[in-house]
């Protein structure tokens, strides 16, 4: 272990975890990711329309969600696909999130639509196939926005922290990194998420990281169990796909809880109290 | 779900999760495996000497573990490694589990000393490497003992599933699986533990799995993080390493826990309540 | 195959072979790309000064090149490595190729510099870590010059021609793929060149498909190997990193050819005679 | 090149390339494999009946394969599929190698029918998922047979090297090694054929290697290109799947050569003459 953080000081020496250096912290209209925080992210893969996510925006926060997350600009496989709403999803998620007074993050994929981004979310994503894309790297540096950084597909842990080094070597230091699940031969499972990788970041950096259960293995029943698990190894937090209709959505339905199971998700959260995890202070708590 | 669940029916009637059917218990020298029980399985890679494997004994018995595990063949990747104690690491092994009331487990190489590793274990241990050693399957699947089946490094879930059949088809329905970590490209950790795939795997058979994450790791400070995230989601048992001097220890000592982190590991678990995880009777406690 | 086919076409019509479709034949600068040519690309990972590709660029010319590469904005998983030139790369690679009769090809990392790029570049590469980055292909596809598309480490073939349906579904149908290896578990190489793709590729899609083996590999004795190896499994051409002094290289220099080196691998090119491969057209000839 | 070949002098002695040390040449009944000779292996997955495999025999000897292949033992996913004939198989493929008058290989899967396929085997296969079955080497470090050592499909060139250490540490010093493709994320190929590892590994030992491009993808349009490319990569040898009538296969049979696509493949092989690779003496010739 001390060789490893020996090679990231070196390598990464903004991002890597120093004695003298407590964990960081990053603020984002009242709520803490980071620092023993265990902070919820929850929303649609895509902003649909108005009522969609007005509908799940209002059941997340009943459930004790503190971020919203939804995005209007969908990095998708094929040309054909739903390619998310642009600017009109912006403005929607923006709405909700000021409605039910949560944050907003959304994911940002190119230069030319940062400023626009940046204008509308509290928090800007970088999706996981944009991990390596240094160009939307060195301009997330300039932006006076924390950014949540997906790992890739393929990355390993140290490509990972360069890429969040990227964002803090261009001056901005409210990174937030995020475990997706890698891919491997494995094909049950939409990704392999690679649990261990917490811990193991934790000791590395001093940045949070959080945990995307639904991406990380696209099986609605299986994201309750690794969302819990993920907080037991340490995650900062969380950031679940939500739906007030699943079999309706527009991407990413199979991976999708419910407003019910988010609801049931965040009980049993709650129900982890501080002491079993020997970790910090403990704020899943159900909003109203 | 429903069809992952229809196509494993189909491939692998014995072994597929049946409406009907309870989840299986293994019961060995009065500890159960399976059916809402933690069983803890703990001790050294290998038998080396009679002090190491007495005194490790000891320390996990009082610590609370169940079952005392000690490799005395090894499957070492180099022909010039040490390569266990043989029949004299059986003895030890035997020894150590009766006069400190323990079941043990150890690993079953081949065919050939398939009789004398059943005369001293009372659960055999198949290991990664074969998996998808058929002949060895059938031959165990003739046993009257308990099997603990590792998953294959490179192995499917379905091919997982598929080598429990082989036992099971032959006669042997005290199957235990494990999964001990799968082989990816990411460097920093031996494997990449796939915890995801116990939910996955939970659901589609009624067999117990308990997780490694000493192998599924390779790395110390990440055991107890990635253990108790094992029983979090939904795990029946731990395989733990534990050496009482890991630093000399002649395999995995990077890995092995030493007496002291083996008991906060389980008091940690034990302060893990049954309520915090909507999980069946939670039966980590000290024996002494 | 005629299911995979099949599902090519209904997923990227444009890219899927069609029974009357023939071969797509990329012509730049009097160099074809496609339909039973092997053509040659062939230059330093980095453009370094003016000597540097000058002499590269003789170099390869003299052996036989038909295209000259070279990278003026190069991605590094460092945020302190090496960058590139940037316009001043752009501008030596052009009067390079414009003194040694060579078309020029470039990687383009990013949409603001796409237009820059397009100026100074006859091809124009997109590479391995933006093979996802959708909003990059859009811009390629409005395009006139032609698209060189890296497949991506980590993706499928499926999804390389997914990434090429998004550049032609956007208006340029001039689009060469290229296999430069992909990620595996395997260490001792760079990448793990996936050679079996082309001949499954080629009957995928009517699109020309080049191979990199100096990334494929990273290792400089392999290069000449798996290039004669590409041309045998039906490549349509190679791209390989050659340095007048890879020793002095300030990118991959253990994986580049020096021009003694390339110049052999010309030779041996040469020697492959048009009815050994059963294949098209051969017209790896040295220039002079 | 150099670090890792010393790396596996240290690891591997027996295996190792040593500048003294000529290539080996193994031969059985005539025929060589190694020090420069292509060396055909050809006939079915499994031996099915006594007319398929003379069928097969008879025309794979027309063709010009110089050593038949034919499993009897047969590892299969499921314990409900096919698993071989068995001793009657043996039986089937010694007569059919006397009939034609072709050295023959098959594999073995186990100590306790070592013996038994020794008795009729020239040559003994040890399969992918034996790769790692460290008792099986050694019972095949103590034949006097040539020993066929498969690479499992996870596993690193470096255990590969291990592994036929663990053979040769035992006291048989003739080891062919095989490259058949190792498990990636790639969906649409059976496996990845890693044909770089192949002169990488011919700078790394003495031991022949040869490839089985027909497991190594899993489609029998591929076949053929990446049997050519094995050659030109500086492969020793092909193993190549061919069945009278590969649509009533038993197993396979979707990577199957039939008869005529078997002769087409030894005459494009016959095609690639010496001069063309600068590799060795080449010897695919048609028999008769």
């Amino acid at each position: 272990m001390k060789k490893m953080l020996k090679k990231v000081s070196e390598k990464a020496p903004l991002v890597a975890r120093n004695e003298n250096l407590l964990d960081t912290v990053v603020e984002v209209g009242g709520v803490k990711i980071g620092g023993g925080h265990i902070t919820m992210m929850a929303g649609p893969c895509s902003i649909e329309s108005r009522e969609q996510i007005m509908k799940t925006a209002a059941s997340v926060k009943v459930s004790g969600a503190h971020i919203l997350r939804g995005g209007a600009f969908k990095p998708r496989t094929s040309p054909y696909a739903f390619q998310g709403l642009g600017e009109e999803g912006l403005k929607l998620l923006r709405e909700a999130g000021d409605k039910f007074n949560m944050p907003v993050i959304t994911e940002v994929m190119e230069i030319d639509t940062f400023d626009l981004v940046e204008k509308y979310a509290d928090i800007l994503q970088i999706g996981a196939r944009n991990m390596s894309n240094f160009s939307l790297l060195k301009r997330a540096g300039k932006s006076d926005k924390p950014i949540l950084l997906k790992r890739g597909m393929s990355s390993t842990i140290e490509e990972f922290l360069m890429s969040a080094e990227y964002i803090m070597a261009n001056g901005n230091s409210q990174v937030i990194l995020c475990e997706r699940g890698i891919r491997t031969f494995e094909t049950m499972m939409r990704n392999t998420l690679d649990l261990a990788s917490i811990p193991l970041i934790k000791q590395l950096t001093h940045l949070p990281i959080i945990v995307d259960p639904s991406h990380g293995t696209g099986i609605r029943e299986l994201v309750s169990p690794m969302a819990k698990a993920a907080v037991v190894v340490g995650g900062d937090g969380l950031m679940i796909e939500v739906h007030h209709k699943p079999e309706e959505a527009l991407c990413d339905g199979p991976q999708s809880l419910n407003p019910e199971l988010f609801m049931g998700l965040m009980d049993e959260l709650n129900g982890m109290t501080h002491n079993a995890f020997g970790g910090g202070e403990f704020n899943v708590k159900r909003a109203i």
